[in-house]
């Protein structure tokens, strides 16, 4: 049996860990034979030392091995999921899973919470009056089958040893370590069983990283993890310069996304949620050709078979399906302000972080896990990188709930925001594939 | 106050910690307040980003501050002390502190006990019948004030911070950083109260550092922590590519420093005690010209003052003083064995840890920190390298008092040595100084 000092040393001194030694630890971790300062060692070498793509997987089979995994196999189908590493206005996942799984392909998706600027999935679904996150095993596979789609939180039985071994590190800095973190997405990702999964890694000033070369090796990492595992996936690299779709809140995102199955959405986030469905068809073995693929998708939400899935997993889910209809059923923010551009010229670009920032002083994310969230704030960003705009004319809309608030979330995105002469450097939506 | 999140991460990142942040470090973890698992990720972050010597120097003075310093303000004379990093028949403070006393230098030692490959100089004195390492504070200043000098192991109430972070770097990987040894060693030789201290960094293949950039490293950090704590402190790099002097073992090695102190002791641990004690002359203002210390040291020997203070100072200290006309009145080993020479050539070179590990074999050292350690055994190393031998010469003889343990010991020791044609490779004993 591998001993806890000789895999900490062995890992400081940059070598390769059998898949023993890292069992050994995850497993002892786990169930409380190793201690917390061993573990602690362990993950600050491995921060400093870095693990390979094997080690990784490991790694994660591991986290996920010390929980339970979803038995999908009464699935009468494919099934395939999504995961973004986050951003702002990112709320894809709302409109893909009932369009996918209009076209025949079942999403099974655990999903997180908003934390720092980035906003999270299961907020933004308790916008809706009723809908339940937290799902027993069976009714999420009944979900699944019956919906084509449902989107749950983690239980704690789902990789038990990556909820405390994130713990530990949120106290030891060391959470920012790329393996740490692809394990800690995967561990809970591959646990909720499916079979084909493709990996968002956005990249920009509004992503968690914020230069290519780590959103690449981010992006094959976790491919890597995936594919050593057993199952099929992608990645792709897309843009985090700034905010995806116009709103970012969590009512408001709910009620893009509803637009989006209308086809009534914003382009960008359109796109996205056809080039990723497309992908998906394609992952899951439902369509061949990639243009037939994104006929698929666009063919849903033209005839509006991916909105009444969407109403389906609500419902099922325990939401008010009228939202549907009604959007103004949501939570709804008492006041609305403009920010406003203070001379002619173009929008040249936003820090998206400060802009996502400005989304949580407003009331609409968290700065500590345990903070409260306010469904109905947000703000719509109603100018973007490359729009001209007039002195007057607003460039954001803020729905606020408590002026203070609002004022400071204010200041801070008009200093996020830079407008004047000259052209706006914006990199396309999609920047790479990693296949 | 420091936030222990972000003092980790500070030095994660590799930026200098200030003052407050190093002692609220080491502070919080002497109360107990910082939890095992944050010193755990500090120290492995130490080992990675490194501390400059001004940080090193602080964390050393925060862990000597967590408990007691000797109060030596009743010493009527200067105070000089000597630290070795530790070898193989390394048993130089025993004739070097009596002859130091016996020229007008104060000398309060607190040693450390045998582990690994190196020897202990508590373990080696307690081969004296009665002699006790252990002793209250005032008994302490109180005998280096009457002998000279004192040798004696630390008590729980110094540096108890060090203490507990090393048994913490025992069990996550983090022993072997130079910061957090050169800090661990100094911070107990500081607490014994010195003016001044000469340190002794052994190099080569018994030595801790087998390097001469690792061993020059060490040696520049540790007089550097000495300088920023207001102490007068000097470098000498040693050879430690073969056993110094003849014996290796406990009881051997005090009759071999009663023999240096009586003028028959052998030429190179002669030459390094006459060394050491004439620079700890000059340090301590006894002397200022090299010469004329040495010669002073010299006239210790020759008119048998040295070897009065060392019979005063195990009277003091509760040893039978007998010792010194009767080394036999020592544990004695039941048996003796030679490894012979097995053909005729030259003594080329040995393995001076492996040497060390022979007598660890046949119990004269420890392999855990609470091994018991036999007093009698040890080994007498009767050719070294560059010698001549002729086939049927001993090599070595064992001390035993177990067969078979002895047989195990000789068969490794032969294995270290090698013998044959050619010249040996022999380094200087004084290698460098570092001023």
């Amino acid at each position: 049996m591998p001993v806890p000092y000789d895999v900490i040393k062995k890992k400081r001194d940059g070598k390769k860990l059998t898949r023993e030694e890292i069992e050994f630890m995850v497993g002892g971790f786990s169930s409380g034979e190793l201690p917390d300062y061993q573990m602690a060692a362990f993950l600050m070498s491995i921060f400093f030392s870095k693990m390979d793509h094997q080690e990784t997987a490991v790694l994660t089979q591991s986290m996920q091995a010390s929980g339970k995994s979803m038995d999908l196999s009464s699935v009468p189908g494919a099934t395939v999921d999504k995961h973004s590493t986050g951003g702002v206005g990112d709320k894809v996942s709302l409109p893909l899973a009932p369009l996918v799984a209009a076209c025949g392909g079942y999403v099974p998706m655990m999903s997180g919470r908003g934390l720092g600027h980035t906003g999270g999935t299961l907020d933004k679904l308790e916008a809706i009056p009723g809908f339940r996150v937290q799902l027993e095993d069976d009714e999420f596979v009944s979900v699944v089958k019956e919906a084509g789609c449902a989107i749950v939180g983690q239980t704690s039985e789902i990789a038990p040893a990556d909820k405390k071994m994130y713990a530990l590190r949120d106290v030891t800095a060391t959470v920012d370590s790329m393996d740490l973190i692809a394990a800690s997405i995967l561990s809970k990702k591959l646990a909720a069983g499916p079979q084909s999964l493709i990996l968002d890694v956005k990249t920009g000033s509004g992503a968690f990283m914020q230069n290519i070369e780590d959103s690449r090796a981010l992006a094959e990492l976790m491919v890597g993890i995936c594919r050593e595992s057993g199952r099929n996936a992608q990645g792709i690299i897309t843009n985090m310069d700034q905010p995806l779709g116009i709103a970012a809140g969590n009512a408001t995102e709910v009620a893009e996304s509803i637009a989006v199955l209308k086809g009534e959405g914003p382009k960008d986030l359109t796109e996205i949620t056809l080039v990723f469905g497309a992908r998906m068809l394609i992952m899951a073995g439902l369509e061949s050709d990639p243009a037939a693929a994104r006929s698929a998708i666009e063919s849903k939400i033209q005839d509006g078979s991916g909105l009444e899935r969407f109403r389906k997993m609500i419902e099922l889910q325990g939401g008010d399906p009228n939202v549907i209809d009604n959007p103004g059923i949501m939570p709804q923010a008492s006041g609305t302000s403009e920010l406003i551009a203070e001379a002619d010229g173009t929008f040249l670009s936003i820090d998206t972080q400060e802009a996502g920032m400005s989304v949580v002083v407003l009331g609409g994310g968290r700065q500590k896990a345990d903070d409260d969230v306010d469904h109905a704030v947000g703000i719509d960003f109603v100018k973007k990188p490359g729009d001209k705009v007039s002195k007057g004319e607003p460039l954001a809309i803020f729905h606020y709930n408590d002026e203070t608030k609002m004022e400071v979330a204010k200041k801070r995105l008009s200093a996020a925001i830079q407008c004047g002469e000259g052209e706006a450097r914006i990199s396309p939506l999609l920047i790479e594939e990693i296949n």
